[in-house]
């Protein structure tokens, strides 16, 4: 029944989780997040919600694929060994839903829900009305590995990934927001990794905030992240847009959209987040 | 410290919880669920949301409004007691994190998260893109206190509110849906009830299920729902819009909007929903 990580990436690697525990409706997983994926204050939320998505699937792997994933981000998580556990809060036919919590030294950084399936099991009809974003075409994207070293030191997560920004909504990085709050661009993990439902859960938090596009640079905490995986992705790129329509009381919605190579809207997330300081 | 509801509506009275046990970071509270809030399969899903909502909010007076909460809809809540526990996940200055689970006879009906805070002490500034949903003025709506008896007894919930759905997209009332994926109307509880954060976590998931307007009528069971309350509502009608962009994998996502009377975007929400059967 254990389904254990692909090892041969970085990703999965970084992201893997090793069973500790294990009563009929809980688990216990211990994990060592790994540095590269520091931005900011802690380490990045997309990583971290990717690693609770493996312990998860670990704890169900008859139900291996989040259909929605709820995480709210309580504290910072840091390099080091954590502790996830998982519960089944209620086991149906077809899907599973699931409470997990990740500690760190004995610190919640991060509580969630989630329910899990198989969608292979589910119908095949999609009915999209939603229109893919109009993107510049990868070639004349910047890649992320081309920001000034300075950038790259305090965010090493930007070498985690290869994420080419949209120059429309890039002018943030020389001084010149678009002001839209529209962050996107095309996104995929190195080494030939194909996506997977888990690096879609690093997908819809990986980009810069939205707020950089709004002219407010600085690290944005999380308070809530939902993640909907509507699809499994095929393979190649995905395009990613983040955008915002609501400024209010201290805080933004930030939407998440990527789409697959096949023009295929494989998930939908929405987060809520403080506004940077200043 | 202790909060009593608010008994003179029908709202108040049929949302209120009776505190049945505390320690420190946990509480335990009765409610008796009231059936006028049935359609389809259960309770309505924001009837039970208000109802968790008030539960947490007298767990933290101190931090009366949700800014965020999820819920996980495991089973469907019927009309009688029910028990909701919560449970202190992070108390942070500004800001709490909790747990609720609603269940009835030993049965796990919900699962929910939540960050509490006051929105009075959040700074005023509001950006909001967002513009309010173009709706047909109140007086052209119709009311569903019209709608066919036998509709209404499958659906009392629908003489709980006053609701005023836009001609627009009620073509499904006489089965001709205009295919876009939308719901939308004026909302407001009777008796003179003021809307607060708590009638905005019925509102998000008042109105019928977006699907009526695709030509799929039927119960469409909530797997996830998140609200952001983004301000607290000015007195007056609510305008409450609901939109799906993408059914896939026998599923389909509903945002909501809810714009107060002086053109605020104060309430934020999404669910992921199975489609009806059928």
């Amino acid at each position: 029944m254990s389904s254990e990580p692909q090892l041969s990436t970085e990703f999965d690697r970084d992201t893997s989780v090793s069973e500790v525990s294990r009563t009929e409706d809980e688990a216990v997983f211990a994990a060592d997040l790994a540095p590269g994926w520091q931005v900011g204050g802690g380490l990045n939320g997309g990583y971290l919600l990717a690693t609770i998505g493996r312990a998860l699937q670990q704890t169900v792997p008859k139900h291996p694929h989040p259909y929605s994933i709820s995480a709210y981000y309580v504290g910072p998580g840091v390099a080091g060994e954590a502790t996830i556990s998982t519960r089944v809060v209620r086991l149906g036919g077809s899907s599973v839903t699931l409470a997990a919590e990740l500690a760190q030294q004995g610190q919640r950084k991060i509580t969630a829900l989630a329910t899990y399936g198989d969608h292979d099991t589910m119908p095949s009809e999609v009915r999209t009305t939603a229109q893919p974003p109009e993107m510049a075409p990868l070639e004349q994207c910047f890649p992320t590995s081309a920001a000034p070293e300075e950038l790259r030191r305090i965010a090493p997560l930007m070498e985690r990934m290869d994420l080419r920004l949209d120059p429309a909504y890039a002018g943030w990085a020389v001084g010149a927001p678009s002001g839209e709050g529209i962050i996107q661009g095309w996104f995929r993990l190195p080494e030939g990794r194909e996506s997977d439902v888990l690096s879609l859960l690093l997908a819809v938090d990986a980009l810069p905030p939205v707020t950089f596009d709004l002219g407010r640079p600085g690290w944005a905490p999380t308070v809530e992240l939902t993640a909907h995986v509507r699809g499994l992705p095929a393979p190649g790129w995905l395009r990613v847009r983040h955008a915002t329509r609501n400024v209010a009381g201290g805080m933004f919605e930030e939407d998440c959209e990527v789409w697959d190579s096949t023009d295929r809207l494989v998930a939908q997330a929405r987060q809520l987040a403080r506004l940077p300081r200043g």
